[in-house]
């Protein structure tokens, strides 16, 4: 008689973005007046760049010519793009990683929810609260941690995001318990805080000195404009003994119907004696099969000359958005957070997520993310995205101010 | 202090493939006469289909305006392609799955190696042997078996192909142990060899009468041409309450380069009260998050009359070719198996796999794969495939009658 993992009956309802869905769905089916506005999900709303469809289309050609057509490529990745990565994203800013410690995949979501395989089943795992869901569900269903209560799974640790650490949890913040896996956001989803390199090297002299692992994900580095900050862990010297790093092309350069993101994970760690880059290879190469050639190919073009202007108008575009977002709302009197070097800005309502939420959906037809959906110190706060278009978010901002005026 | 997951320790090296590359290379270092010719992976070799590549053009270009830009997708898959799939692959041969039962994937690898998750650590599984080892390996990963011995994991149990049962195990081959999991995989990889529809039926009323679940992974089913055989496990009344099914356009299509695969899940399938469909839901849209979206367009055309012509000639290329490689085996004095219904043949050579190898490569200068690659069972015999060009394939298999003549 077959028996389920019974570790996947302690996950919560994804209730987030199903109860959002349902409340925006009645909303719109008694409130047909004005189109509603969603600045809630992180989904980019501005097409690839030029230079990046380019590459796509002669990708796509050559998979239909027998001289050029390509069949399995190598699960790692195509050497043409973990080279331009390695080159453009680590050895440009002195970071000590090479072109065979990057793992191209199909996601960083799959891949923050997959690399936790590599580890014991009874890993201390930290997480931060508030937190991107991925990384709390992923442990859970591999039986890290106790049954859910009032929010949070027994077992796991929550590094508490605070105003008075401006969402920026430290190692002071493990407790007693310490911790041997840590999950690290920065830029952060879902607060847009983002770290200092004084703060990052804190988190790596931990990580050294207890030989305990940071995951790292960097999914929005593409947005850190302010050059005092760091992009990568890998610019903090020692993290490429402790730290496994992930990105993505999804907010970068629009590839979030696309498809492509990549994994560091430096020769340098060892682990009894095993390199974990080895193990990952592994798995990767074991329960992945590669990512699609002619979607490679575009993801190249974003490291080509053209494809960095057009990426950098992107992303100075999606900033000016929530430059805009965080101007209105600390108009209205709120204190914000992110919405600089980051595409998310985060808003002390002083009321419950879920009221500030219904007053946003029924006085503005703005569709905004209630922060506790990510967990328990995000009540009182809502996160506000700023991928759409300027249009739209000129008239959010304005609808906003008018409804909490 | 990290600790890593003590079973990767008992992975196998994965010798099959680096050991052939090894021989390969040694081999054309040393004797730069003849190109040699591939008959060893599984990978195809003819371009993707007209009618594929103008929809996946299609696709590129509305990636790249703003007006029809798509962003995240849904992670089961569009509506659009998993309709077609329903239609065409299931309803078309009275099959009894909807498209809310399939999910679109990158990969029937990826499928294949991670559905065993949503089972207990303990489940007692089997596989056939020979094997196509990501079924082996990722259980290994996950627990579920001891230390290898002799080239088996303890507590695995072993269904053995033989001549005697022309490669398709019984339910009678698990012994008194039983299974609470079986994967099979027909036609065959690597013997190639195709299950009647009794013969699944005897699976499928054993497995509801266990209250087992069968994996069933049909990536070779397009080769099926035979009327009277079975491409999909749910043409077997019951089976929609005990199996799940793996497919990929990529031996369907070309496109192991491309990555479009899908899984269907009956929403019949009940394990205490819990629906399997939801549960692979959970994972799926916790830990993917869909495939790109041109390629799904690119794999939807695949079901447009064009595309089925298109993609009917491709399997009739490769088809010809098994039969090529097959009477050539066969004047040479090989008893065959596969080859029909199947792009493998699977040659007895009554030598050891690794001999007839060597022969192979340093006479021949041909690539083929030795049978105990894929387990014990598979010792004297090789697997020859047909993915490569025609006069390629010709010129191969004269070689290997003037060699082993």
């Amino acid at each position: 008689m077959i028996r389920l993992n019974e570790h996947y009956a302690k996950l919560q309802a994804s209730y987030l973005f199903v109860e959002i869905a349902r409340r925006v769905a009645d909303h719109a089916a008694t409130n047909p007046a004005r189109p509603l506005i969603k600045l809630g999900i992180g989904d980019v709303t501005r097409p690839l760049p030029p230079s990046v469809i380019t590459a796509f289309h002669e990708g796509v050609e050559e998979q239909g010519n027998a001289a050029n057509f390509r069949g399995y490529g190598p699960e790692q990745g195509y050497d043409f793009l973990r080279e331009a990565i390695a080159k453009a994203d680590f050895a440009a800013r002195g970071c000590p990683i090479s072109a065979n410690d990057i793992f191209v995949s199909d996601g960083a979501k799959c891949d923050t929810g997959n690399f936790q395989e590599l580890f014991a089943p009874d890993t201390r795992v930290a997480v931060p609260d508030p937190v991107y869901p991925v990384y709390v569900d992923t442990n859970v269903m591999a039986g890290r941690t106790g049954a859910a209560v009032d929010g949070r799974y027994e077992g796991l640790t929550y590094m508490e995001g605070t105003e008075a650490n401006g969402f920026v949890p430290s190692p002071k913040d493990l407790g007693s318990q310490g911790a041997e896996v840590v999950y690290l956001c920065f830029p952060n989803n879902p607060t847009g805080a983002t770290a200092t390199k004084e703060q990052l090297a804190e988190w790596v002299d931990w990580a050294n000195a207890q030989g305990s692992l940071i995951l790292f994900d960097a999914a929005y580095e593409a947005f850190v404009t302010n050059p005092e900050l760091p992009k990568s862990i890998y610019e903090i010297p020692g993290a490429d003994r402790c730290a496994v790093e992930f990105r993505s092309f999804s907010k970068t350069a629009g590839f979030t119907g696309t498809r492509c993101a990549y994994t560091v994970v430096p020769s340098a760690i060892e682990i009894d004696g095993i390199k974990l880059r080895d193990m990952w290879n592994r798995r990767h190469s074991t329960k992945f099969n590669g990512v699609s050639y002619p979607v490679q190919k575009a993801a190249a073009a974003v490291y080509s000359p053209e494809g960095q202007k057009e990426t950098g108008d992107l992303i100075a575009y999606y900033l000016e958005n929530a430059r805009i977002i965080r101007a209105a709302m600390e108009k209205v009197g709120y204190s914000c957070w992110g919405g600089e070097n980051s595409p998310y800005v985060w808003v002390k309502t002083g009321e419950s997520s879920w009221d500030t939420f219904d007053t946003l959906l029924k006085k503005a037809d703005v569709v905004i993310t209630p922060g506790s959906g990510f967990g328990r110190m995000g009540e009182g706060f809502i996160r506000i995205s700023a991928f759409n278009d300027k249009e739209r978010v000129e008239e959010a901002v304005e609808r906003i101010i008018t409804a909490l005026s």
